[in-house]
């Protein structure tokens, strides 16, 4: 195994010096799973990497695979014009960010670390007081396709970070972009993803069990279950312009088809003996749809009903 | 408009008699937008059918293309061997089949109405004391792709009135097929599909509701949703012989790190004042996992915890 340590010296220099004195393109901060996929991406695509990581021998690996390896978290930031931090949680990316102001050169910030939006406008505010300017980025992959062209890395915050190394940031993923300037925006889209994602994810594995439970084989719910994906995707598309234009008739089911539906379906699993949790919130979801006059309309029309309800408490909390 | 209107007598007859005396090969009773979906691909296929609709109108349209008309449910339960009924509900279903006693020829039932597990073992049992033999259907396919390749319609019940009628009743999906020979079977099928698809569709909204409360533009979250949708495909697969060996280890992500996700999110909703049903009751569920000693293991051993209570549940209230 061969590894570089850096080491540098720090001092106050003019910008020209500093940009000199770089001695690898990007650093990466967090080798853990998803740190690692992004440091070999970017060793793969000929770019020099220095890493970083709390415990010395996963960064070691990627030494021996041709990155430098610094000891410590300045010299990491110190390395290179861009440092891409990616470790375990926001505390996390907080500890190791703490001292951003120690580093002495010129330094770009990429934080792909999951966290709030409040932490992500709470690092760029940090970050900008040590003239520092940042980019939060959320990984629309698994790290086993990080690198290739369907792996997508959305961006939001500093334009300027991203004009200046959109060309290394495309590495991590060929669908990569920017998506708003507000550091937060990129958070409040994985917020999104997640809270359909979970959710879906939940009810499959409920929808499941209760199968079973009925007697009917798990291969045949999941094979079901599959078929439903594909229509949900079908759905995915119907519903795009829908919400776009806020327009909710239905050519498709009513809000009260749905809550009947709902509502078999739940008192079902409840007579098997489940807690039925994901279909009756998504019932109770649809009777307050249907509540607020959406009975004739599309499903599309829960999206009018909580954004209203949602508006409503937000200027009530604000009285 | 061409229609013919079948009467008939009753009477008892010897089998042969009654074969027939059939005038047509299928009686479909209820010609909403999926019974007459069902009349037009079984008349595009070369059938004889009978229709039958509580309102005329809608029947005397088919009658116009090549159906012929029964003006009473008798008359269309005596006009073929094989009756499909579709109506809106099972309290209609009910009603329309309450004459049974009173048809006189030979006949086999299809139901294609959703109704409970119950509902299903009630109308096989009554129909049985009429010397009628049911099979229940879910159709796995919009009005519009009856008929086609890639429609599907699922049976459970009667496996006699499946083998006499099959080369009949694929004519309304390419890949349907027979799944049990317990009639509420179906049923416990489509009850799984709506616990797993009507919370993914209203949690989608939800998402797309927070999005734009959030500040990103629906258009960008539909098109990660999308992207989801993708990856809850690849999940479901990746989940299915996990299921089926009751295996939960994970190279994915652990229920710990689900629930991280889900409570952040959940927090985030609330904080743009919306109720955030789907993804607190997924927090809830994931919860109830990781209590149950699952924090390690894989989000498809949401499906080992909930069916251990169920069943824990229907044990103790059996007692």
């Amino acid at each position: 195994m061969t590894s570089t340590v850096v080491r540098f010296g720090g001092g106050i220099r003019s910008v020209g010096e500093l940009e000199r004195d770089h001695v690898t393109d990007v650093s990466v901060l967090g080798t853990g799973l998803m740190g690692s996929a992004i440091a070999r991406s970017l060793l793969s695509a000929g770019r020099s990497v220095t890493v970083w990581n709390r415990t010395a021998a996963r960064a070691l690996l990627l030494g021996s695979q041709g990155a430098s390896v610094a000891s410590t978290v300045t010299d990491a930031l110190d390395a290179s014009p861009l440092a891409i931090v990616v470790v375990s949680d926001t505390n996390a990316a907080r500890k190791v960010l703490g001292v951003l102001g120690e580093h002495s050169r010129r330094l770009d910030l990429v934080n792909l670390t999951t966290g709030s939006m409040a932490d992500a406008e709470a690092l760029a505010a940090f970050a900008r007081t040590n003239d520092v300017l940042t980019l939060e980025g959320t990984v629309v992959a698994f790290p086993a396709e990080v690198g290739g062209a369907h792996a997508r890395v959305m961006f939001s915050g500093s334009q300027d970070v991203w004009e200046r190394h959109r060309e290394t940031l495309v590495i991590l993923g060929g669908g990569s972009e920017h998506i708003s300037s507000r550091p937060g925006a990129v958070r409040a889209l994985n917020n999104a993803n997640e809270c359909f994602f979970i959710p879906a994810l939940v009810s499959m594995m409920e929808a499941a069990a209760y199968g079973k439970a009925a007697g009917v084989s798990e291969a045949l719910v999941m094979r079901s279950l599959r078929e439903g994906i594909r229509k949900l995707a079908e759905y995915c598309d119907y519903a795009a312009p829908k919400l776009a234009n806020d327009e909710h008739a239905t050519e498709m089911a009513t809000i009260e088809a749905w809550l009947g539906g709902a509502a078999r379906s739940a008192e079902s699993m409840k007579t098997f003996g489940f807690d039925a949790r994901l279909i009756s919130a998504a019932e109770a979801t649809l009777e307050y749809a249907r509540d607020n006059g959406e009975g004739p309309s599309d499903i599309t029309s829960v999206y009018r009903s909580e954004l209203s309800a949602a508006r409503a408490r937000v200027r009530s909390a604000e009285k």
